[in-house]
């Protein structure tokens, strides 16, 4: 199956990417039969983010973070969508026109934002249909996604469905979400999900130290130390327990309700385990972001490999155009 | 002055464009200083019409008929957008994240269709900022536009110049839209406006014949043959005025006005000054009609001549975005 992934170039991954979205990916990507097409949405970050250096040092934070968790780039597809940038843009114009006004202002993602339309621009209101023509330019079929984009891709495959009614042709796949029901909700420092933007995020790419000051900070209650604590309740235990095997959380469980085990025990045992669970990662991603010249050298294998997918798409809708 | 101008590929050129727009623009290609940029807007086109076929012949007698006024494709630059779709797309894209939703809401042809928003594609919501990308793409300074048109230009403005202010580099030329207040309104066959839509148009290039058909469904009051007329009220008499010499003008003024000459003698008199009026425009056009592979050529050479400057533009603009 052909499988495709955009992520935006919005920031570096932390702990909630990693666990809910990269090794998961990189598994699937991994299972014999899947190819997977893996880029960065560099496009659609400049709805939100216009400055060069930022989307820069976002894309190569990344790319080092899918590397060091062992995304087979031979295997595998992966690329900018910058680089691509023609193709997925001129597919886009072409869908724009079979995309009706009211399928767009009905979708979720603008009318979360239709209180404050001064901030919205048309790149805005109008990715996903540069989303749909990321998908349909490579014939993807499953695009694995959150409940909250469900709806991108059915307007993904009605619009691509509408070319294809026009001229009673197969010209694009229509793809198929593949919705996670079960997905993993990481919490963060504070309990709320783990999102960058609500700043309670873990970077299991810091140093050892800033990692550790970083788990300090997560919010525990105030049961003084000596007293026995409820694992169950506690964000550095669920933490604790998405990494560790289950003999170390059964110890763990047993620390915790034992009494005499601080918060500050199982914040240092929470550093202990993450620095061995993400002890190549680490290491890979800190070389990878060292030799930046070795990304580039991927990512630029990755668009020599997809252009001629997407060569082909727009030939097939350029040709019922008469271009 | 680069002047630029954009021809939808919506139908063949009738006496309307012709006097209005097609002669007067080859006119102004002509002055020296001037490089007229003159481009079929088929990318937009597609935003109501979806047939290849069409879009295809209209685009050729387009061509055919500014080739046939003289366009000098040497000395100007004449292409098809839908060859440099990857630029003018590319930058739309940009554009897109420069220009704010209620700018595109507020426009007036959007406006105009609001009360039946099912029939809007996204293409026709946001074909502002293509035609700002065609615009700011080849650095053009001068729009030559209707009234109708000076809100879109204000727009390309607009976005063009936010993204100079947000790099604080002249990254775009700002364009000025030229506006001839006293644009000549040519009389249709039911004395409106000429237009396609009001399939009330004289098609110059029709076989003689049918030329003067055409020029027999001129509507006229019913005043007999032998009684005076009075020429200013008559609408074969003002099509003949835009077309005639003073001395010819004088004549016909006289044969009105003396009696004992119908509005069937008018409409012959008509049809032989056009015959005359585009004697050489009619040859060429079908010249070039039944060469179309001549015609392919010069739009090839045109193309190739815009690219560079196309590609100067998008690169200025990736720069910033470190792309």
């Amino acid at each position: 199956m052909r499988i495709l992934t955009g992520i935006q170039a919005s920031g570096k991954p932390h702990l909630g990417n990693i666990l809910g979205a990269i090794m998961p990916a990189v598994e699937l990507s991994k299972q014999p039969g899947n190819d997977s097409f893996l880029f960065i949405a560099d496009l659609h970050t400049l709805t939100s983010l216009k400055d060069g250096e930022s989307i820069r040092s976002n894309t190569l934070s990344i790319a080092a973070a899918w590397l060091a968790f062992g995304f087979d780039t031979e295997k595998n597809y992966f690329y900018r969508q910058s680089k691509l940038a023609a193709y997925h843009t001129e597919l886009m114009w072409y869908l724009n026109c079979f995309t009706p006004f009211p399928m767009l202002a009905n979708a979720h993602s603008f009318k979360d934002k239709s209180d404050k339309l001064s901030d919205v621009n048309a790149g805005l209101f109008t990715y996903p249909v540069l989303q749909a023509a990321d998908i349909v330019l490579y014939d993807a079929q499953i695009i694995p996604v959150g409940k909250d984009q469900r709806q991108h891709i059915e307007m993904t495959r009605d619009i691509a469905n509408s070319v294809n009614k026009r001229y009673n042709k197969a010209i694009f796949v229509l793809p198929e979400a593949r919705i996670n029901e079960e997905v993993m909700t990481i919490p963060g420092l504070d309990g709320a999900k783990m999102s960058k933007s609500l700043n309670n995020y873990i970077d299991i790419f810091l140093p050892e130290k800033d990692l550790l000051k970083q788990i300090k900070k997560i919010v525990t209650d105030t049961t003084p130390l000596e007293e026995p604590k409820n694992p169950d309740n506690d964000i550095t235990f669920k933490l604790y327990q998405l990494m560790a095997s289950p003999a170390q959380v059964a110890e763990m469980r047993a620390n915790y309700e034992a009494g005499g085990y601080g918060y500050g025990h199982a914040k240092q045992a929470l550093h202990e385990l993450m620095l061995g669970y993400f002890k190549e990662a680490r290491e890979k991603f800190d070389y990878f972001i060292a030799h930046p010249e070795i990304i580039e050298e991927k990512l630029a294998i990755g668009e020599k490999k997809v252009q001629p997918i997407a060569e082909a798409t727009i030939a097939r809708i350029r040709a019922e155009f008469k271009f």
